[in-house]
């Protein structure tokens, strides 16, 4: 066997080309072979076309996944229908990998953070236990969406709860005990969520930021001015107390 | 009145030079003064270093502001003996923007974490109301530690806190209650943290990462290794079930 390739997962970002790190734009300069997921949701025209935004795509491979973005947790993999999908990612990777191709997978925002790659994760170290997995860490949606509204996230012993806004047990909770809290994914359940931070008297605590760092960028103060809107799947909301 | 220069707070990340994004580049290579904090502990040498490392520093004015890196609310900073030391932040650089001259303030990680740069910005605003502060959000030591260990911090469904490892109350309740959790500075309180996580069964899933991203990062899966240990400033334990 000769020398495998490597796995890069590479954090582009949450939407401003500019928002990439140097470490990125390098290896996706350098490494020939990318790709993209391509979900219902989020399509893969999103993180191609950021970084189509700064580098050239030309002379390299593009492999387009198509598998639906759910959120589901690894240890449920198996009884899940899409876990056909992945074993074809997983295949077309080891593909490259073993003819000594370097493959990226750019990763909007940042990969550590509700990334699909982990979904694939273990099961290609499972299969090729010598590969090299290089994750470069991103900026963050989150992160984007706080300096966007000036807001910063935590400061000196402030704690902070960070969790999908789907999530309805010990929501409440979580709202009133911690002095920020980070709502991924808010798009879904928004009034519920409006009406839970009336009830918590919270509601003018609370701000959304649509498509973050983008030039469709939106930051939203007065949250029941957005009751019944349809928002963007890349809306977050932070609850700053 | 001129022109007002503008504030610019820069995300400069976790150390590894090139992890710092194409706008921090950017921007820090076009303003003309760069403030640095210098804090006991924290030294300006670590920002300045990452700074250097990309951008030449030869025709910049650099100014370097001594504060102790005291971790306490915006609210209690009248109580607080360093006010005075903020008050002299603010008088440098309103001068600066008020002669028209941009001023950036590259900040560790990111700086929606835990920056000490929020400390003034108020200060800042509500003496020169129209002041534009631009924040340009960075990849946080957090996300690079995980990135370097290889360890996704939320998948799915997940639910995520963070917090300083020096907060002690409610600290056994967060470390039960939610998949991951991030615990800052935790070089001070180690041993107690250790001590904590054998009693609740949690130290084989926990993971410490120190000066994670740059060239002396350390990634310690046996946390008894480490017991008594001098653990650097820059360290983040990542408990991940």
């Amino acid at each position: 066997m000769g020398k495998l390739g490597r796995v890069y997962v590479i954090g582009i970002g949450p939407g401003d080309p500019e928002l990439m790190t140097v470490k990125a734009v390098k290896i996706l300069t350098e490494v020939p072979v990318l790709c993209f997921p391509k979900g219902k949701e989020e399509g893969s025209s999103v993180a191609m076309s950021i970084v189509a935004g700064t580098i050239s795509l030309d002379a390299k491979e593009i492999i387009e996944i198509h598998f639906p973005m759910k959120k589901i947790p690894v240890k449920d993999e198996a009884s899940c229908d899409v876990s056909s999908k992945w074993e074809e990612t997983v295949e077309i990777i080891l593909g490259h990998v073993l003819k000594g191709k370097d493959i990226a997978f750019p990763t909007l925002g940042d990969p550590v953070f509700y990334s699909t790659f982990f979904y694939i994760h273990d099961k290609l170290l499972s299969l090729l236990p010598s590969l090299q997995v290089t994750i470069v860490p991103g900026v963050s949606s989150m992160s984007a969406s706080s300096a966007s509204a000036g807001i910063p996230l935590c400061l000196g012993s402030e704690r902070m709860a960070i969790l999908p806004a789907t999530y309805e047990e010990k929501l409440k909770e979580t709202l009133l005990s911690f002095d920020t809290v980070i709502l991924m994914k808010v798009n879904k359940v928004f009034d519920k969520i409006l009406g839970l931070l009336e009830e918590l008297g919270l509601v003018d605590s609370a701000i959304v930021v649509e498509l973050a760092s983008t030039d469709k960028q939106r930051i939203i103060k007065d949250l029941r001015s957005i009751k019944d809107e349809n928002l963007h799947y890349f809306t977050t909301m932070i609850i700053k107390k």
